[in-house]
């Protein structure tokens, strides 16, 4: 292990600590109690739901590996083009992705009961063990990616040390087990966003609108399973989502590092370790944020939002701070510039964090408008929604345009000239914004995964009948968790995008090295002049000359619309996805109150594992299709129209699906305060048909925010691993 | 005029009897009857609406137009940045479009109340005044349209006749005046769909669901502006829109078929006057097929729809046929290829036409699914229309596709070479199959503004109280009005994304000239290595190199970003504007219900002018700010980002535009039928809940397929527009 500096121990011990605080935390939940035989038995209802899920989509996904492990040994063992490591790789990467999710979610719902429980004490006991709870996800995700990438970091290098251009080979096959990540999460947001809110959208259509009985009563039999849902949906999912951000990041910024300074052996290694030591150095600094999290009794929204905000912005700061220190004692080339990409990756998260707070918060004028709206009808709402959000794609779009700009320039020192090294050094600044935005993910998912266990603990005393002070509590808490859950959603898409524009730039690079691995094997590339293309000494310009990726190419051209169309399909799909689910539990609901006589004046008892069951399994059906699909895609585009078109495809898709995210998660978040807003008492409060139109517009976003527009920072991301991974397939057709 | 050959004679012979038929249309139709007195009052009303609407817009964009004009007179005697002609040219433009929105609107406003007349005698008569009166706007558009092309042509080759490279001036300074219709277009289809579905919406929300009087009851005091709408929206807007793609299709192929042949001054000749022979020819083909139009009495849908099919296939089939006689009389080279790219153009308008129909037409399961969602209410309408229209994507994207792909390679012998000659064919290929597309627009444009006359008679019938048989068959004229409507509007897509895309292209010619204009002037420019750029000697894909269009540059990738957030942000913005407008329409409905007594019962006659007046005005002013935001777009990223920049944001802009407006067109156009469906006795029928769950469907899609849909067609073609134009500008910054 000589070579690597002694500062690359930090990382696996970052990870290991991460790891041991989520146990602590994880352990000092579970000893605190669960309350009322009721209440423990509505939580073990969700958990076990929960459970039944995981095992049943993880069974799922099992197949669907052990069929991509295969046909990436047959590419690396048969065909010769692909790394003998890669399968090993895709299997770890799924598998740890698999047990964060896991961990998460068991903590999740054994934590939500506990939480209702703690807030029949007081408010800060109850947010103290969610969010703690909420923590041991964060830390997981960033314990269990860390440590998987300081593992195969430390293996490859045994394995490969001394031989040339060992780093390049090292991290771009590293790169490849994100493509586990991505599957993993793939089915994870996909799946999960369906079953929650064909649950959610089921329990309401039924129980709100035609039963007439409020949200989380017992006597609606789909109530377990909309809770199940958060816990799926807004743990797992979202778990699963960021797992692969952050390892994608981390990852292809280490292989941008690799390629940028090939002909400085000891920089190049500096450069590769750089992402893991940021990330590092961002799991203690988050752990500092965690524990500062406290709040004191009769906390007003604000007060709370404050608590929640001293912990992620004092890490923030911190890490901002740290990434001066950590890239000058690392000598970077340009170290200063550098890290100016990392902060302007950090503004640009705040920035888009702020926009959608503004867009879908109740304290706003565009929410308040669409409420207002509800007084000419549902219809005017959906209008005013989705104008409204149409619109709010411009602020974060703009943001990330900046930022993409500001990350480049500032680690090439300003340089246009589109040299090699300066091509690759910009393209450095962007991969490592990635990472700066998505150091601190250790407390910036504890604040996501809060939202589901809080949600929870406030359906749990609701089913159990608490009493009143006890629910205003955890409906302060829960209030809390929906705007966290907002502005996460915009954190999430946005490190979407930037990871996903880092995964562009090492394709290209992929690319490159498996037209080597052709040439060092005896294929010749002959450009369309007839003149024979050497890709080892070819600059990145002679590349995309070679490839001929620009805008007047048509095969680019294509590859834009169909990316852009993949974007509109793959939400088209999986909204259809919901409806057809959510159909199948409206039925299933309207069965029971039919036939189980009693259910509403509470003589009898729903048959809830019954609405857990059709949720589980309509969204394991619903999810093969699209995330087929997107597998699918890049590969044919990369056969048919080469990497050009799958250039085009990428670019196309990152920015039509960035934008339509963003438009989707705005117009759910906006949608569902509008109606938070006239259930205060606005507009005629609860009850009045402005209630009832916002009710249109909350069920309409249910979809858009936690289904479709989530399952695009799969799709963005997912379409540049697959093209990474098949890298050496596309070649193979040139 | 010697040089240019004698078959171009044909083409101001063509317009100048298109315009004779098209007069010839109108005066008989003038002669029909207009009906009893009630029926001459209601159309009066109409149609002093309309033209009190139309002189209040043009009133605007004249002022639009002679600031636009000063600036281009500035660039052009001042900076010395653009060509003499370019200020004269845009105004022609823009004043010949708007002669023939004058011109259609007029005629559509006479003939609504004598196809009602007509209809109370039969059906035949009914279809055939209100057919023949939606042709004079066909016939206008391309007789304006190709006779202002013939005149600037005409008269550029007296100008510039024997001087160097005179046919490349001479297109590229009259592709310009395709900024006058491209800024008439933007007011005709911004203020056109933001004032008819105000008015539209207004009267659905008060009228339908809160006094519950049926549609165009001539006590709803907005009913007339309704009425006034669809002529302003459907007619001039439509007739504008599709102005600017028929002479930009024509003008960028003259304008790619001259820089194809460089070397050949003859074959360049021919190839710049081809497209025009084709459209020349496209007339009399229209002509042809709109005489053989007609009907029996007591038609169904079925056999409705077929006559006016026949109309447009015999037409479609024949240009077919002509193409390859006129190219391979024009002896251009590959002859036979060019004319496959003219069929691929054709054939893909008419599968773009039928998956409209597919996705929209209550025949077929797409549309029944919306309806039959309606059993779980309003949301379930909501969730499964914009599921099934995101999916609705896939096959026009594809289609565009494949018709770029193959217009691409057949014009240049299935050479991806990228040497420049095979480039300009290849372009020159997509540009003509845009002109195949558009080259019957003589008939396609007749069966769209058929269908707000039909609309009208249905309404002047409903007002006047006429008897059941004859409204019987004003609904069975109306009902095919819709289909063809939403057929027409996939086609306007259609047509305005290959029209965008030979745009594109010209893009890049028209920054050559501009560069060899500066370079003549003194200017040099300088490539990133450091060495000089000779503009007038580099092939295009040594343009690509020297602006570093690829897709790694983050110039190119922030221009796709910003291009896709375009399409998104002026969705928002249009839609927005009309929620804003109905919202001041439903307050003065309310208004007058509340303080003229005896509406209702039918004592007091209503404020009509007034709505119209309102209307008109909020139209006015909420057209402003998007239609600034088009223009400004573009210059913007013209002169931060340059001509990558610029690059990236027309594609970008043209994938995302194209994919939205179909997603938008297809969802309002199913949620219309999903409705009517309905209403024709399916799931409970007219008054049910399902009905009113689908109304709210269609009042969410009003905006979606009338306003902000087609306000995207011309997005993606101004903004190519605004580049050309601005080209020299952007050059100047470089």
């Amino acid at each position: 292990m000589n070579g690597i500096p002694f500062v690359f121990w930090l990382v696996p011990v970052a990870s290991i600590v991460a790891l041991c605080v989520a146990y602590y935390f994880f352990s000092k939940m579970m000893k605190a109690d669960e309350g009322t035989p009721r209440m423990r038995e509505i939580a073990e209802y969700v958990r076990k739901g929960a459970m039944a899920y995981l095992k049943q989509q993880y069974r799922v996904v099992l197949i669907v590996f052990i069929v991509l492990a295969l046909i990436f040994a047959f590419m690396a063992y048969v065909l010769k083009v692909q790394n003998p490591w890669v399968p090993f790789a895709f299997l770890t990467g799924g598998f740890f992705s698999g047990l964060a999710g896991f961990f998460g979610m068991k903590t999740a719902t054994y934590a939500s009961g506990r939480t209702a429980n703690a807030a029949r004490e007081s408010l800060d006991k109850g947010l103290t063990i969610a969010f703690r709870s909420g923590a041991v996800m964060g830390l997981v995700v960033v314990g269990l990616g860390l440590l998987d990438i300081a593992g195969w970091f430390i293996a490859l290098n045994l394995v490969y040390h001394g031989e040339n251009a060992a780093l390049i080979t090292i991290t771009t096959t590293m790169l490849t087990f994100g493509m586990g990540a991505s599957t993993q999460a793939l089915f994870a947001r996909v799946g999960g966003g369906i079953y929650t809110k064909a649950a959610d959208v089921g329990a309401d259509l039924v129980g709100k609108v035609e039963a007439n009985i409020p949200e989380d009563d017992p006597r609606n039999p789909a109530t377990i399973a909309d809770n199940v849902g958060d816990n799926v949906g807004d743990v797992a999912g979202m778990g699963a989502d960021l797992y692969e951000s952050y390892c994608g990041s981390i990852l292809s910024t280490a292989a941008l590092g690799a390629t940028a300074f090939t002909l400085n052996s000891d920089m190049q290694l500096r450069a590769v370790i750089a992402p893991m030591i940021i990330a590092a150095v961002g799991i203690f600094l988050s752990l500092i944020g965690i524990f500062l999290v406290r709040t004191k009794e009769g906390a007003t929204m604000k007060e709370l939002l404050h608590s929640l905000g001293v912990g992620t912005n004092i890490s923030a700061c911190f890490i901002a701070i740290a990434t001066f220190i950590i890239l000058y004692l690392l000598d970077i080339e340009n170290w200063l510039g550098v890290s100016f990409s990392v902060i302007s990756g950090l503004i640009a998260g705040v920035i888009i964090g702020q926009a959608t707070e503004y867009y879908t918060s109740q304290s706003y004028k565009p929410t308040q408008k669409i409420a207002e709206a509800s007084q000419t009808g549902s219809a005017t709402v959906i209008i005013k929604g989705i104008g409204t959000s149409m619109i709010s794609t411009c602020v974060p779009v703009l943001t990330i345009s900046v930022a993409i700009m500001l990350s480049y320039l500032c680690a090439n020192r300003f340089d246009l000239s589109m040299s090699t090294h300066s091509i690759s050094m910009g393209l450095y600044g962007i991969g490592i914004a990635a990472v700066g935005m998505l150091s601190t993910l250790g407390i910036t998912l504890a604040t996501d995964a809060y939202g589901p266990i809080a949600d929870n603990a406030g359906g749990n005393a609701e089913m159990s009948e608490l009493g009143e002070d006890v629910r205003k509590r955890t409906d302060a808490l829960d209030a809390l968790g929906n705007t966290t859950a907002a502005t996460g959603k915009g954190f999430a898409i946005g490190s979407a995008a930037l990871t996903a524009l880092a995964l562009l730039a090492s394709y290209v690079e992929e690319i490159k090295i498996a037209m080597i691995r052709a040439t060092a094997s005896g294929h010749q590339f002959v450009n369309a002049m007839g003149q024979i293309f050497q890709p080892e000494t070819a600059s990145m310009p002679e590349f995309m000359e070679f490839f001929q990726v620009n805008l007047i190419n048509p095969k680019v051209l294509i590859g834009v619309f169909i990316g852009a169309m993949a974007a509109f399909l793959f939400c088209g799909l999986t909204m259809g996805a919901v409806g057809r689910a959510a159909g199948a539990m409206v039925e299933e609901v309207r069965r029971q109150f039919r036939e189980i006589t009693g259910i509403l004046e509470r003589k009898a008892t729903p048959d809830y594992s019954r609405c857990v069951e059709i949720s589980t399994r309509s969204a394991q059906r619903e999810m093969i299709f699209p995330s087929f699909l997107a597998i699918l895609i890049p590969i044919v585009i990369g056969i048919v129209l080469d990497v050009a078109g799958v250039l085009g495809l990428l670019v196309g898709g990152l920015a039509a699906g960035f934008t339509l995210a963003i438009f989707m998660a705005n117009a759910g978040g906006a949608w569902d305060n509008a109606k938070k807003m006239v259930e205060e008492g606005n507009f005629g409060g609860k009850g009045s048909e402005c209630h009832k139109a916002t009710i249109v517009g909350d069920t309409v976003g249910d979809p858009f925010k936690d289904t479709s527009g989530p399952s695009l920072n799969i799709l963005i991301k997912l379409m540049s691993m697959v093209s990474i991974v098949m890298a050496g397939l596309t070649v193979a057709f040139i």
